[in-house]
């Protein structure tokens, strides 16, 4: 693909400057072409790189990209940009107009196994099974190996790639991805313990409701409800290896990053970030616009908006040893510091 | 399915309650007739709900339900009440009557690769591969696009979802149930650290051994022995995403919540239930009865039944980034608090 | 298999001793033949054993091996032993000798789906797919159910253990071997915000290039760049569910025990070692020859080699309460100490 400046600007807005910084008008001819997205230190002639976070700023000062997207904060670019609000949002659409998804070859593979109702413009790839009662919608590609249970509805322009398993009866929205391994409505780990101390399950017969616009990574586990439905709001993005126990709810737009796990009938907020290595306790409420911190175990709900920590740092391992050692002690500790102040208060009033 | 309260008493026991609270004889008619179990507080005409968690005894007074399973104790319900001591067991029985698994269609589907010997009652799922020497008991289900490894041993009622894969020579007990993306009998992670400090690998010659009645969750990874075998025994319930190491030995009717690891050569003891994203050291031999906090790094043995945790407290970002930073100077207090008292008690000893 | 103490040895090298602990000469006859590898503890006539750690020296005392792998320090073996320099990595050695893997079956299951381009000396399983443009190498097994995507480059001698999914245009190196479930080349987890605060996708247009003698475990998912690549270098060992980010580097010979994350950007060096369920920040560098300890959260880079740690012990449940919960109070006991260090001075200065 190559475009030029001006046609990116003409579709995506912004101003263009030459690397004196003087804004080039429409007229102007010829402009530079664009082949490529690139980060800005290992940009190249043909590149358009980015420049969204400040602390790469000094990075500009020796890019080779041919041109740079940038914000009008920027007092220098050496070649020639495209000067706009939120650099890091135009490069993302940018790069999606430039690297568009392959195009979608229509129909069922024939080794596919489809009992299920596929529309004529969507496509299933080779050993995939579609269940009976399942609806596959206009557009949608649905990779390799894939098995979709009994039931299942699929939206229109969905993407699931190869391996990804959906239960019986679960709900996937319009445009949502789904990655390899993923599973989605398996069973909920509910068990009642019965008399001789042995585990009687609970079946879990409520469904996954998947909202449209959603993203869900490899390998990610999200469970059906036990008597409801496990919901996935719009717009939702999960990464890889996430844990979705049943009864959750996930607020619209809320991001989960890799490694997390999100225990049974806990709902979180709208807009929520939760960061890598998260463990949300069950039965909890977060509230919308609550940002996690990686490696952070949330044991009680949060009712205020606002960034929550708990991970520990790390130490030199001989550091760690002498000072993790004394979290054991620290009530023994805070038991001396009173008694100190106690002892020291009343030789302060035996010497006044 | 419509069932009758006096049915699922003559079925499971119990004493039916009128809503006035007077005992409802088994000649009197006519009596509620149940179609759904669902939850206290969204339940409706033709539900039957429960009430086992005391914290949700005040949903009782609104509840729409047609009748509640509800334990002795209990001193005034508004509908119709079945009366038992186990009221959450209870429903588990009746859920799991009222919703029994779909019927075993036995055959296997044209498009699976079956070069073992599978059972004429049982069920193999499109495109399926069971390898040779592998064995299928009776009534077992294994859904689409699974991989059953050579001589695989697979016992009766058995229920596999679909893409999980057996690596060869593994056994699994009768009525276990296994969700999609697991891996049952991968290798262990073991290498020898070689002379130019690449690694030797340790090739991994044991098997998985899965006793009967046992459930594996959703992209769960079982690794297979290094010389010995792994043995999850019989009972024990495992959630989704957690990850079992070579020559792990998991006691009856233990239960592992998900993404729990255990690492190589652990043993834990019967009836033990650990939380989710705990993670267990290697070579550990955790006793009977043991509970593990969600979050807990557990890197000794524990040879006393009981509830054991490590997790850390959250705290609003700022609170956090002052408090938790103090874990590298623990140690310097507790020197501090030392030199205090000593000087202290000098003091003191001067003063008196 | 069955072979003699002395075939060993002029194979691997090291020194025979009988059980009285003098050496055996090669002309000395008969010998022991080994059937087997087995633990110290668990050995059997027959069985070869080794002593690799000296925590389990005791053992040697009572051991029913025919006989075991020792290191010259080892003082007394009441059985015949092979005496070498380093029994681990010997012991590694004779293993993979006595248990090689199964002989190759070259040529593509029937039911394969094969697009690619897959040489006459490799083997397809059952039902897996390999996209146009694909090749697979001389020698390479790939096990049933995989999904190798549009352009995939597969070295020769490689092993894919069922339902593995590696997406489009990503390279695998010559030996390497990866476990069922395993997902290479997902979209990384790249969005930016949009402007009415949902986000906006970051097309994933990297690849992963994955080194010669790489082994990746179970549902291991590791991310293809955002627009450069993902890299795993030669010999990196990486166990079960285990999750690398977009555009994350792995130096050569490190090795990623379970359950560890790894975010977006970060750069591990050669020779690291990091331990389960470590969670390993975004935008860092890690030097070579790093070790991170279990359940550690690594949030700077690290410019200096050795041992890092961060978990927290862990307690009794009511030992727990009472001092993690002073975790809240560190920085108010941080001053407090620092007011009586202030008021005993004041009063030692008054008394002296």
């Amino acid at each position: 693909m190559a475009v030029r400046l001006d046609e990116i600007v003409a579709r995506f807005g912004g101003t263009i400057l030459d690397s004196t910084g003087v804004p080039v008008g429409a007229g102007d001819t010829p402009l530079i072409t664009i082949h490529r997205i690139a980060p800005l230190d290992s940009a190249g002639p043909g590149d358009l790189a980015f420049l969204a976070n400040p602390k790469y700023r000094q990075q500009l000062a020796t890019t080779r990209a041919s041109a740079v997207i940038i914000a009008p904060t920027v007092d220098h670019c050496p070649v020639p940009a495209i000067v706009v609000p939120q650099p890091y949002l135009y490069f993302a659409r940018v790069a999606q107009w430039m690297n568009p998804p392959p195009p979608v070859v229509a129909g069922c593979h024939v080794s596919a196994v489809v009992e299920g109702e596929v529309d004529p413009t969507a496509s299933v790839g080779a050993n995939t099974w579609i269940g009976s009662g399942a609806r596959v919608g206009a557009g949608t590609v649905i990779g390799a190996n894939c098995s979709i249970g009994n039931n299942v509805q699929i939206g229109e322009g969905v993407r699931l790639f190869p391996n990804v398993s959906i239960y019986a009866g679960c709900v996937i929205g319009a445009r949502t991805t789904i990655h390899s391994s993923a599973v989605i409505g398996g069973d909920g780990f509910g068990y009642a313990p019965d008399i001789d101390r042995s585990w009687f399950k609970i079946p879990q017969i409520g469904r996954v409701l998947i909202g449209d616009d959603v993203e869900i990574g490899a390998a990610t586990t999200i469970d059906r409800g036990a008597m409801l439905d496990t919901v996935i709001e719009d717009g939702v993005k999960i990464d890889n290896l996430v844990q979705i126990a049943h009864n959750v709810r996930i607020g619209a737009h809320s991001a989960i990053a890799g490694c997390t796990g999100i225990a049974g009938s806990t709902t979180i907020g709208k807009r929520c970030t939760l960061a890598g290595a998260s463990m949300i306790s069950g039965h909890l409420t977060i509230c919308d616009d609550v940002i996690v911190s990686a490696g952070t175990l949330i044991a009680k709900s949060i009712a205020k908006a606002g960034m929550y920590s708990g991970g520990t740092p790390f130490l030199e391992h001989s550091d760690w040893l002498k000072n993790f050692s004394k979290l054991r002690h620290l009530d023994a500790m805070a038991d001396k510091i009173r008694a100190l102040e106690k002892r020291l208060a009343d030789l302060e009033k035996k010497s006044s």
